[in-house]
């Protein structure tokens, strides 16, 4: 344990106290900050009055039953929870409890915390909560911070994870595995929560297994965070920090299309934090109707090459060109380029060829390439061609993200329209307009729906510990009703899990929800977009709002597929 | 007058015609929009009351009055103008007036349309308000619709220009003056609105002097618009667009400084919008705290080179890194290359060889710069020596514009850092992020502050026209009070005026207000920046908020230039 942390163990850190590890105090804060402190997120009514924590049927697995059974011996089958009406058998005993953040952050992550540490002051006095610090490693290291009431004060309803901050480390290996067993017996720890993603739940249910088949008291519950969205199933309805990144995002790109619509003369490309799935371009453009929204899933399911995402884009812009359109609007996820099936074959072939050749300025290593993919790399603007030969990992890899696909896509369709130019097929001046939301999303403020939902995590979180439970996900439910109505229970991890073949071994991994386009978020977008591509049906929705008549509206992705009725 | 337009002419148009020319329908509107639709912005209480224009004292101009003498002998030396409570000696004859927006958006323009439609429509009843679309060259080519109550009330609290868009156009030579006045007397126009910054209020002044100097009854007033904040003096205290846009620009700040934290590995570097001037750089730095905020003028004034501003920053990081931070945020104006000396000098040099020579790949050219250019060259990232030899207009000139400077300023404090590393001066991980929040922030919804403002300021422009006066800025004062309590009046702008010799002859200018060293916002941000650099002071103002306990702050530009007291 660090000095630094030794010191701030528990104890309110005065102002002049240097270095990383200081803990924030309200007097750091401006006057909105501290509005938001003070807000308090109202409780589902389950949660305020006696209630039971009810076993439902036993479970299954999302695929590969038997080698999830086989992976998972004691966990296997068990059944998920919800919470009931009814007398309380779980004693008030106190618990000791550890809490961790993994992965990056998602608006929402402070009140998980909060909602744990309140639910163990109010019904299991005495316990204490630990909060490791910089992710998992800090579980492995044990590098913690005793959190208390003082402490985790300036946290409330805020954004980002820098409490205890987050790190993408795995607790994977039987040596990590070893350090963890270390630390929580340490620790004495009751309950282990871990905050984040599907990979993170999936190392959530590996540590549970390993607990349990150690015969440890050590409880490992999961709580379903990224910006991304693609952590859901039929109980986890949606992963904090989704609403509030989308709503940043589309109050950006209502921002945009005011421009683009007052100047006239730009297309906007923009391009959206969200990784693999494009739960987050959709949701935006539901929000903000673009003339075009790129969804991931789409291009790979209909297998589209570059040349037909660009063939798309140019023909919208020239249909719009002679409505007297001369500019739009146009968002993409942030992974497009791992959607397209020719792209990922380049790349891979780029790999092989860069890690044991030389890139001869005459070009002759290009004969490697094999045709399709020669074709290809001869298509992508020079500055992408440069990109993929340059920038690479340290293990010779091709930075696939570092590749700024707007930009790419900007200079693929300027050369397009330029030929249709010279045929006459076109008669616009083309300007692109690149933009990145990214940073900028994902720690904002949580919206009150983000705010009450972790903190109603959070709770649910502390129940499953208080009621013995392990290897769950905590799962609040009935979204679109008012809080008061929402359910609380928790998931077994191993129902989320499917496992994959890697290097002649079974993983089990809770597999990723993209956007599914027979979903109804995707055939609502389905069935406007063409309409938007042509006229102009942009709606900003403007800044967050957290009091007024909008402020507890949630975003239409949930709405539409927890299938509430609303006017779109 | 094209088809399109006379078909919008006063007439609301359905949802289903298409083409740029179309009008927004509050159905057009989601719930947010149409929740701002309804907001009804306070009038001063001068406004409320029978209230008298009254003159002031004969006026000089900013700086060489004999020329700006010369240049507006009707115009010059005429008063500035305010109101005070008392029996108006205005009478209520109906007004023909046309309004217009000249060069970027600012949020907040709209309101200006609306107010002055609300005085005619209130106090100048049958009278007539014309809009020129796509700014002053809709003057010139007489293309303008009828507004009507119908017409304006989607665009009341919106952002953006698209009611009627802008363009930078500039009415100057005597050709196109005479367009102009054919146009305002083919419409019979009592007045004419120019909506703009310094140069469009100079092309007021012009117009306004011309229309005199021929006897015609057509006044003109201008309205100080720049997100920028460079249009300002004393009786014109801010310019409008300026509060949302620093607002929208300090959210994402915000936004990244708690990503920046929580992650705890990254630098961001982010540039901002506002062109020559760092007002808006300042203002955000004051809203946010940054570990760095650079301010052109104080680089311009103290003649700073690339290399210091590089030293600068890797200083602080290396400072920061002995602190345990390994992340930092820092904030950049747009316009910082305008005011390096030595990158003025290389661009003109470069400008003069490009013209001439060919860049051959030895590099034989470079001989042909001075001794400073050329260190100065090479001493740039590899990529922006590119930017600077391959992006040229059509003139051939460099265009500055287009330099990313935030990841220039990365790569040459990576190169520093990896030099300082090699002497064991520096032992951290440097990782720069960049991004430029531009667009995002013209066009938001404006603050209740901008949208209050701007509708005083339509307000004023319509008693201006009404009481007969030409050549005067509106300008609305007192504005740290209660909008009950703020003035209302107009400011002579040959009194803001000065003259700049080009060509050899004088060319009046209303010079912009760049940020003043030794003003209270500077001297402000200069006593705490050295503790923010060290410190993480860092606040999140969090977005914009249009009810509730801080919906109504006015940015601290303003609040320390009026002398405002408040808690900082």
């Amino acid at each position: 344990m660090s000095p630094a942390i030794a010191a701030s163990n528990g104890l309110p850190v005065s102002r002049n106290e240097e270095g990383p590890s200081r803990f924030l105090l309200p007097s750091d804060y401006g006057d909105f900050q501290t509005n938001r402190l003070n807000h308090t997120p109202p409780l589902p009514s389950i949660l305020k009055n006696p209630f039971q924590v009810v076993d439902g049927h036993p479970t299954t697995a999302a695929g590969n039953p038997n080698e999830i059974a086989n992976l998972f011996p004691n966990l296997y089958g068990q059944p998920s929870v919800s919470l009931v009406p009814g007398q309380s058998e779980v004693k008030g005993q106190s618990l000791k409890v550890g809490v961790v953040f993994s992965g990056g952050q998602a608006p929402g992550g402070h009140n998980v915390i909060t909602g744990i540490f309140d639910y163990l002051q109010e019904r299991a006095r005495g316990s204490t909560l630990y909060g490791f610090k910089g992710g998992p490693a800090g579980i492995m290291s044990c590098k913690y911070v005793k959190l208390t009431a003082d402490l985790i004060y300036p946290y409330r309803n805020q954004g980002g994870f820098h409490m205890i901050c987050s790190s993408r480390d795995k607790i994977e290996t039987p040596e990590q595995l070893k350090q963890a067993e270390e630390t929580v017996k340490k620790l004495d720890l009751d309950g282990l929560v871990i905050i984040g993603g599907d990979d993170s739940n999936t190392n959530a249910c590996l540590l549970a297994e390993y607990f349990r088949s150690k015969n440890m008291k050590t409880q490992v519950i999961g709580c379903p965070k990224t910006i991304d969205g693609d952590l859901k199933c039929k109980d986890v309805p949606i992963s904090f920090g989704f609403d509030t990144a989308c709503k940043i995002y589309s109050e950006m790109i209502g921002n945009v299309m005011v421009d683009a619509r007052s100047t006239g003369k730009y297309y906007h490309f923009i391009r959206l934090m969200g990784r693999a799935a494009s739960h987050i371009t959709l949701e935006c453009a539901l929000q903000t109707h673009p003339n075009i929204a790129i969804i991931g899933e789409e291009v790979a399911a209909k297998k589209l090459t570059m040349k037909n995402v660009t063939n798309y884009i140019a023909d919208i812009i020239c249909k719009r060109m002679e409505l007297g359109f001369n500019y739009g609007v146009i968002i993409l996820p942030e992974g497009l380029i791992d959607f397209i099936p020719e792209v990922k074959q380049l790349i891979a072939e780029l790999n092989e060829i860069l890690a044991h050749d030389v890139v001869d300025e005459a070009g002759m290593w290009k004969r490697k390439l094999r045709s399709h993919s020669h074709d290809l790399f001869e298509f992508l603007p020079q500055s992408i061609q440069e990109q993929l030969l340059l920038e690479r990992d340290p293990h010779g890899n091709v930075q696939v993200a570092k590749i700024e696909t707007e930009k790419m896509l900007i200079q693929m369709v300027e050369a397009e329209l330029d030929q249709r130019k010279q045929k006459g097929a076109y008669k616009g001046q083309f300007q692109g307009k690149p933009h990145f939301f990214g940073y900028e999303g994902r720690c904002g403020f949580p919206t009150n729906f983000d705010a009450n939902y972790c903190n109603a995590l959070g709770y649910a979180t502390g129940i499953l510990l208080h009621s013995g439970k392990t290897g769950l996900i905590s799962s609040v439910g009935n979204l679109t009703a008012p809080v008061d109505e929402w359910t609380v229970g928790g998931t077994a991890l191993t129902s989320l899990m499917d496992v994959e073949r890697r290097h002649g071994k079974f993983k089990p991994v809770i597999k990723k929800a993209l956007v599914d386009l027979e979903g109804a978020p995707m055939l609502k977008f389905a069935s406007l977009r063409d309409d938007w591509a042509l006229k102009n049906r942009y709606l900003s929705s403007g800044p967050i709002q957290f009091v007024g008549p909008y402020a507890n509206d949630i975003n239409y992705t949930l709405m539409l597929e927890l299938g509430a009725q609303f006017h779109f």
